[in-house]
């Protein structure tokens, strides 16, 4: 009403509207974090030229694994922030199946610490996972059955449950999978999914979970049918996965409410080099989308989409959550405001983001029974071996049978197009070793090894010859996790020292080790179709075709069942 | 999943899909009263064929007072459902008003009490009267200040908090006014809104509140405004105020999600000739609105801006609240399912609604300290009067100065354009009655009344002579108020038996004894310009311009203070 000074005018901006898809030229009062008018004329205790910028509501990210990024809390939140995202629905499926519900605590309080003045320039609404382990067929480090999830998502410290990969339990009705869904529905708590290729019969089926979202389908169909079917459609703009060219076909004028965006995966050269949500909009611009409709889907939707009060718009009473873009085509991100105070400008944060917070739980995480040369040995008697071939750029396996030479109880490396991985327990020092024979990888010379491996992340280690093996192990074991090169006698190490997931050095020194550390594993001979550590990440998921190495074995993705290495007979 | 019988299939109809906008032929597959999904070949222990009709969620009004049908809530619900309603955001301001909290109760327990099975056939969403009373110059039955809202609103009984029509009040930073919001943002209770002509600085400041609907816009303009502000422009199809015409032309293909449909207030004739949310539907498609945007108005958007679980779309884990009309632009009601029970069918209730649920509160609500024809008595010694004069079809006043003469210290009516009214106190026989000269009505030869009168519902009395006024009075009282007639000696009673408000007889009864005693009324001369008892009923109401008569005298809207009937000097 005028009668005294606002906290903050955002003077002069091209205000985009989500409610019209219009944008009016004007200013932005905030008064205690909120906006108070959008209009003209106001006065404020500070105020902020936006002349010749398009302000659009702070950017939600639907879903997201941080860890993922290999960043620390505080390193992704900085690079999160200076590209616009103001909010983030995280899921810390990674580090809870390392770390139980502390590695969650953990998370929430990284973020939660931050601070520019009395606001913290991160929204992060924390999701309960739903599959730890993601399989019964791996030792996760923490299981969260039905009665914990009932008890851990009473707190407030869950926004949510988080994806419910395991479908087919849903679908079967399985006990321990209802009791969690049947929680967050007493609680009146949001179900995230996640159900490739699920349609007709048994997409109505998962649905009657109340599962909301999906981020998964393959097909603009499949897409069409679960907008139909009430699902929120979570384009997803990852370093990896870019469904967003595909599913955003099935996006249209009047369908497009149901639309939001996610990033799922993120890496952190991809977030500084191409930003975060700022980047899935340039691509939808790209791909055709008005880009009235693209802002709606990665504010206003997500807000409606998750009932976060307040935000996904800028108008009285909605947080003053402000982004300053150059224009609606470009999306450079100019100036970022989060509940009214200035978060960002050009590229840089305003807030410190150089601490970190570590509790007990998320260091020294690899607890891993000692290893030796000889823990590697395959002995394969009858010279026949089921072997794993990855597809180039895809993450599919193919199941190859191949002959092999043994010598004292141990398959022969040499002239072969084969190495050995092996996927080990680091959770509880069980001794559990699953091992395998990979054909077409390229790795000469020495041993590979991470402790990122979806979803258990144990540690995945592979060469050609059992004594760098063992080295790579012990070396992922005392730095607590990370990624290690052997090769000649030469040893390169980039500890990932919070649950063995991710690093707590500044983002620019992890993307600069990350990438020295593959260069040093490609030149050990990983051939160009592989991302010679990430495509090892993938190996030990259980629920990706055709075949797949754990802790406890070769698993037949196909069969559903352990397979046996050795081919007999 | 088709492994076993669902309850209920609903076979081959075309399917409205509210996220599509599109149409799919196919069964809809209930169990426990939900959908479980939309597909084919479902089994069921019950099965509807549903060939040939057009399957769209059930309607929901977003905001209407029951108590203006006149009609108890069972016999309302009747005539609601077999119109498709199936849900209805109800402010019982009217009841409350007249009987307290002990009102809304009533209302509650009324609808809930109907049943089709296990099922209730309408979905009442009941919220808190914010204006009890509607001002601080009349006598109303109750007063529900910011105390007792903050006690009341923590109750299940309330949804939100109704229409929040004092918004100078909110402007001004009222205290109990932002009790009264506050308790509703605390418990996350929507507050419905009501705010004409509000826009710039007031509309930000009001919005500020955190008040999410309004029914009131004027014109394109203002609607378009409190949109791009973040409302929820309600749709107004009443029987007799129709914005709706002028406020659908601020919707477009973007906006639309904005839009919901309401009736606010809707009398009984026009309920069952001409329906009520399917009527608003044909008046959409009639303005050009195509069926796709008309349908999803009164359904998912309504279900979106209240946060009601479950309802407004016709997808699995959906509550199965399903109408069947015979096309889109028709919308001719052939079927209507409530939580999967069938309720009605080609205009037929299937369930029973002739009992009346009645609580001592809501009866023989009129206490009234007796009158006289003295009781009636204007003296103006000075010759000359304010006298009112109503704007043909509108419910606006004029204020008029006219010479009176006096004998015996009454005004003599003989050969005048004159009649007196009176608003006569009817909570707590406090006597207060307030006298005024109404000029251009046409009544001669007797007094009509009536105990509906907005906002407080104290009676309304109307006559060219004293002792049929005073006859009319108590013929209110004893029948526990209504509508009456007193003409040369003869009288005609209407009781409204429910607080003064409602009739407890059936809906045609009730549709046939108002317009006789309308037309009772119109016999005696009341013009054609005005409806006998309707516009009576809105002369009290001290909102509307220009002149009023509370119980407590002569309002001057404008001047916002009391006014003196005599003129002196």
């Amino acid at each position: 009403m005028k009668r005294e000074k606002c906290d903050l005018v955002i003077k002069g901006a091209q205000i985009f509207n989500v409610f019209t898809g219009q944008t009016e030229e004007g200013d932005i009062a905030v008064a205690d974090g909120k906006i108070v008018a959008i209009g003209r004329g106001y006065e404020g205790k500070r105020v902020y030229d936006a002349k010749g910028y398009t302000a659009i509501p702070g950017l939600i990210d639907a879903h997201i694994h941080v860890e993922s990024s290999l960043l620390s809390p505080e390193e992704f939140a900085s690079l999160a922030c200076v590209h616009g995202t103001t909010g983030i629905v995280a899921d810390p499926h990674e580090i809870v199946n390392v770390c139980g519900i502390e590695g969650a605590e953990y998370m929430k309080e990284a973020f939660s610490k931050l601070r520019v003045g009395k606001v913290c320039p991160l929204d992060v609404y924390l999701q309960l996972p739903s599959c730890v382990p993601a399989t019964p067929f791996e030792t996760s480090g923490a299981v969260i059955d039905g009665t914990e999830t009932e008890r851990e998502l009473e707190r407030d410290l869950f926004y949510g449950l988080g994806e419910m990969m395991n479908y087919p339990a849903v679908l079967a009705g399985e006990e321990d999978a209802m009791r969690k869904l049947s929680a967050a529905k007493t609680l009146g708590k949001i179900v995230d999914g996640h159900a490739p290729s699920l349609t007709g019969d048994e997409l109505n089926a998962y649905l009657c979970a109340e599962i909301k979202t999906d981020h998964e389908p393959f097909s603009v169909e499949e897409c069409r049918e679960k907008v139909a079917r009430g699902m929120y459609i979570q384009l997803r703009n990852g370093s990896s996965a870019h469904n967003i060219v595909e599913n955003v076909k099935a996006m249209d004028e009047f369908n497009f409410r149901r639309f939001i965006l996610c990033s799922d995966d993120k890496n952190a050269p991809d977030l500084s080099r191409n930003g975060h949500l700022d980047d899935a909009l340039r691509k939808l611009i790209s791909l055709g989308v008005p880009a009235k409709y693209a802002v709606v889907c990665a504010t206003l939707n997500t807000a409606e989409c998750y009932g976060m009060k307040g935000r996904g718009a800028l108008a009285p009473s909605y947080c003053a959550d402000v982004v300053l873009v150059n224009n609606l085509s470009e999306f450079r991100v100019h100036a970022v405001f989060k509940d009214g105070e200035q978060v960002a400008e050009n590229g840089k944060v305003l807030f410190s983001h150089e601490k970190r917070y570590l509790t007990d739980a998320v260091k020294s995480t690899v607890r891993m029974k000692d290893v030796t040369p000889d823990s590697f040995k395959i002995d394969i008697p009858s010279g026949k071996a089921l072997a794993m071939y990855v597809r180039p750029r895809v993450l599919v396996t193919e199941k190859e049978t191949v002959s092999v030479r043994c010598e004292g109880g141990d398959v022969c490396l040499e002239n072969t197009d084969l190495v050995k991985l092996a996927v080990i327990e680091r959770h509880f020092a069980s001794g559990n070793i699953g091992l395998a024979l990979v054909r077409g990888y390229g790795l000469k010379g020495g041993a590979i090894g991470v402790s990122v491996a979806h979803d258990s992340h144990n540690l995945v280690v592979m060469g050609d010859n059992n004594a760098d093996m063992a080295r790579v192990a012990r070396l992922l074991k005392e730095a607590g996790g990370g990624m290690v090169a052997v090769c000649n006698g030469k040893e390169d190490v980039f500890p990932l020292d919070i649950a063995g997931l991710m690093s707590s050095a500044p983002a620019e020194e992890v993307i600069a080790r990350a990438a020295e550390i593959g260069e040093t594993a490609r030149r050990m001979g990983v051939k160009e179709d592989y991302e010679p550590f990430m495509t090892l990440v993938f190996l030990s998921l259980a629920v990706i075709p055709k075949i797949r190495l754990t802790d406890r074995g070769l698993f037949d993705v196909e069969k559903f069942a352990f397979a046996d290495l050795e081919i007999k007979g």
